[in-house]
C-alpha cells in the first residue's frame, strides 16, 4: 500500500508546485489519512519539497483512527511534551529547512492556529491550499472502491437481519441501537455516522435523529444507514410501510419516490453534469408539486467522509467522472404525515462497463413489514 | 428556563461592553446551545446591543440538538434557500443595523469563514471574542449539575449492569455497544463521548478506542464511559480484574493510581489551583517511579462538552470555584502489560457543604469479575 500513499503525495505535490508553493501543511484528518494512511489524532502532514513528515500530536493510540497504520515510508515525529500544537511544529520545521512559503488548509484551519502558525514563522509566507486534497480524493481508484462495496454489504447486512425482526411497538433509538450493533457484529469499523430510523410523522426526514417514538401500525419506517470499513463510509437509505396493506397515499408517494431516485440513478455517467443528476428527480418531485420538503441536494460524494465532493445540487458546478461514488437519495417529508426517502451509495462507470454500479443492493420494493 | 438564557446573554453582553463591542457572533455550537436554549444544525447566535437573533441553517431538525429547543424569547431566523453560511447572514445583518465592530470566535471560525463574513461587511471592524462564552460556562447553576448528576446515575447503572454479566470471552467492541445501548435504555441522549472498553494489554490507556480484543482470565478490564442528559455530558472510569484473584502486581498498581486518584480528589476545594490537584495525584504515581506511560493531565471540566475548561494539567493557570464539575482520572500503563485508570466527575463545594460532591458512585475497591 505504500505507494498508493506515496503517488498520492506526488500528485500533491506536482498541484503545489504548479501553484509556486513547494512546502504544503495538510491538516483536515481525511486529507491527512489520504496521504498518509492513518490521522492519529491531531496529526498533520507536512509535504516538503523531497520529504514528507507526519507530525503527531499527544494523544497517540487515541481518536478514530486507531486500527489504521501510517504509511511506512513516512518519517513519523511524535511532538515531545503535552499541549504543542503539531502544525505550529510543522511551520516552525519548513521555516527551519528554509522554505519560503507554505500552503495551508484556510478551509479547516481556525483563525487563531492560523495566526500561531503565522507567529512561529513570520518569514514564511503562508498561501492558501484550499480544497486542493479534497478534489484528489473525489475519483477513487479499485482499493477504495472495494473498501466501499465490503461497507455497503455490511450495511445491507444489518438492515436485512432487522427486517427480519418484529419492528411493532420498539422505538426509534432501539432499531437505531440495533443497526450498529448489528453494523459491528458484521465487521464494520463502526457507523458511518449516526444511524437514522424515523417512524410515523418523523419518516422520510433527512438526517432526522432517533427518538423515543415507538413503530405503531400503519407507519412509514424509514431508516438511514451506513458501514464504516478501514475508513470507508457509505450510506443506504430505505422506506417501508408497517402493517399488511400500504395505504393508497402511501403507496403514491413511495412511487413517486422511487421514480425521482430511479431517474437520478439513471442520468450517472462520465460527463454528466452534477446539477442534472439533481434537476433529473428534483423534477419528479416538482411535477408532482412537492416543491416543499424536499432536500436541498438530491445525493454526494463518499469515501474517507460520509460527505465529501461532489454535492449533486441545483448550483453545482462540474461534471462527474468514472470512479466517483455517489449517494442517490432523493426524499418527500409531509410534515405530520410522514414521507418516503430512498438512498443508494452508487459508482460511476460508463456505459462500456455496464454503467453505475450500485452498492446497496437491498430491494427497493415497497415492503409492508 | 427562558430567564436562564437572557440572563446568560445579558453577562455575555457585559463582558462585550467592557470590551468596547457592543454585537458578538457566537459560532461554536456548546457556546450557541448555552446561550440560545439549543444549537440547531449550522446555528449561530447574534448578540446585538439589544436585541438578539438565532440564525439557522438549511438543516432544521437535523443535528444533535434535535430534543433541545431554542429559547422562546430569542427571535430565530431561517435561512432562506441552501448553502448559505449563518455566520455570514448574520454579518450582514450587524452590519446593516449599523454596528461598528463584531467580536467573532476566532478560535472556532475557519480562516475561510472569517474572510467570508470581512468580505460581506467590510466596514466592520472583527474583533475577537476568544474564550469569553467558555469561560462563563466554566461555572455551573444548579439546573446544569442536576443533569450531571442524572447523567452520573445513567453511567453508574449501565456500568453496575455489566458488571453482573459474563465478560471472558466477548470483544471490547461489543461491551462497549452493550454499555452504550444500556445508557440509552436507562435514559440518556446517547453517550457523551465514545465508550472505551480496554483488556489485557490495553488496559488503562486512556482514549483506547475498542478492539476486537477478548477478555481473558487475568486481564486487567478498563472502561470509561459517560452519559448526555439533557446535552450535559458526564464520565466515569473504572479498572477491574477478570478472575478469581488479582496478581500482586496488579493489587500494587491499583491501589497507587486509586492513591493517586484520592490525592486529586481531595485537592478539590474552592480556591484550589488547576495546577496543584494535577500535581498532587501526579507525583504519587512520580514516586513510585512511573514518570512515564501517565497522561498528560489528571482532569478537566464537564459540561455541554465532554472536555472543558479548566484543565487540571502542569502548565494550567487558574483556581478552582465553587459549582464546577472536574474529572479526576489519573492513570498508569506499562507497555505490553496493561495498567489502571480511575475516573470519577465531581462537583467543587466548600467545605462548609462537605466538600467535593461525588457525582459517579460506582464503588473504587479493585473488584474481580
Amino acid at each position: 500500500m505504500s505507494e498508493v500513499y506515496a503517488a498520492r503525495r506526488a500528485r500533491l505535490r506536482e498541484h503545489c508546485n504548479a501553484g509556486g508553493t513547494a512546502t504544503a501543511l495538510v491538516t483536515r484528518p481525511a486529507n491527512v489519512r489520504y496521504l498518509a494512511g492513518a490521522a492519529p489524532q491531531g496529526a498533520v502532514l507536512l509535504l516538503g519539497p523531497e520529504d514528507d513528515l507526519l507530525l503527531c500530536g499527544d494523544a497517540p493510540g487515541g481518536g478514530r483512527d486507531h486500527d489504521a497504520r501510517p504509511d511506512e515510508a513516512l518519517r513519523v515525529h511524535p511532538l515531545p511534551g503535552a499541549g504543542g500544537d503539531p502544525a505550529v511544529a510543522a511551520a516552525d520545521l519548513a521555516a527551519a529547512d528554509g522554505a519560503e512559503s507554505l500552503a495551508v488548509e484556510e478551509h479547516h484551519l481556525t483563525v487563531t492556529r492560523h495566526r500561531a502558525i503565522a507567529s512561529v514563522a513570520p518569514r514564511l509566507r503562508l498561501d492558501d491550499l484550499a480544497g486542493t486534497v479534497e478534489q484528489l480524493r473525489v475519483v477513487k481508484d479499485e482499493e477504495e472502491i472495494s473498501c466501499l462495496r465490503i461497507g455497503a454489504e455490511i450495511a445491507d447486512q444489518a438492515l436485512s437481519e432487522l427486517l427480519e425482526s418484529i419492528l411493532v411497538g420498539r422505538t426509534e433509538r432501539h432499531l437505531a441501537l440495533e443497526l450498529e450493533r448489528r453494523l459491528v457484529d458484521h465487521g464494520a469499523d463502526g457507523p458511518a455516522f449516526a444511524t437514522s430510523v424515523a417512524t410515523g410523522p418523523n419518516a422520510g426526514r433527512r438526517l432526522h435523529r432517533p427518538t423515543d417514538r415507538r413503530v405503531e401500525e400503519g407507519d412509514f419506517l424509514s431508516v438511514c444507514l451506513g458501514a464504516a470499513y478501514r475508513g470507508y463510509r457509505c450510506e443506504i437509505g430505505r422506506t417501508f410501510v408497517i402493517g399488511t396493506s400500504p395505504a393508497d397515499w402511501q403507496i403514491d408517494l413511495y412511487d413517486l419516490v422511487f421514480a425521482a431516485q430511479r431517474a437520478g440513478r439513471e442520468t450517472l455517467a462520465p460527463g454528466a453534469a452534477y446539477r442534472d443528476v439533481d434537476r433529473v428527480a428534483r423534477q419528479v418531485l416538482d411535477s408532482a408539486g412537492y416543491a416543499e420538503g424536499i432536500p436541498p441536494l438530491m445525493g454526494h460524494g463518499v469515501g474517507l467522509e460520509i460527505d465529501e465532493d461532489p454535492q449533486l445540487a441545483p448550483a453545482a458546478m462540474g461534471k462527474l467522472d468514472a470512479c466517483v461514488p455517489v449517494t442517490v437519495e432523493p426524499g418527500v417529508h409531509l410534515p405530520g404525515r410522514g414521507g418516503v426517502r430512498i438512498d443508494d451509495t452508487l459508482v460511476v462507470r460508463p456505459e462500456a462497463d455496464g454503467g453505475p454500479e450500485l452498492l446497496t443492493i437491498t430491494t427497493k420494493e415497497l415492503l409492508a413489514l
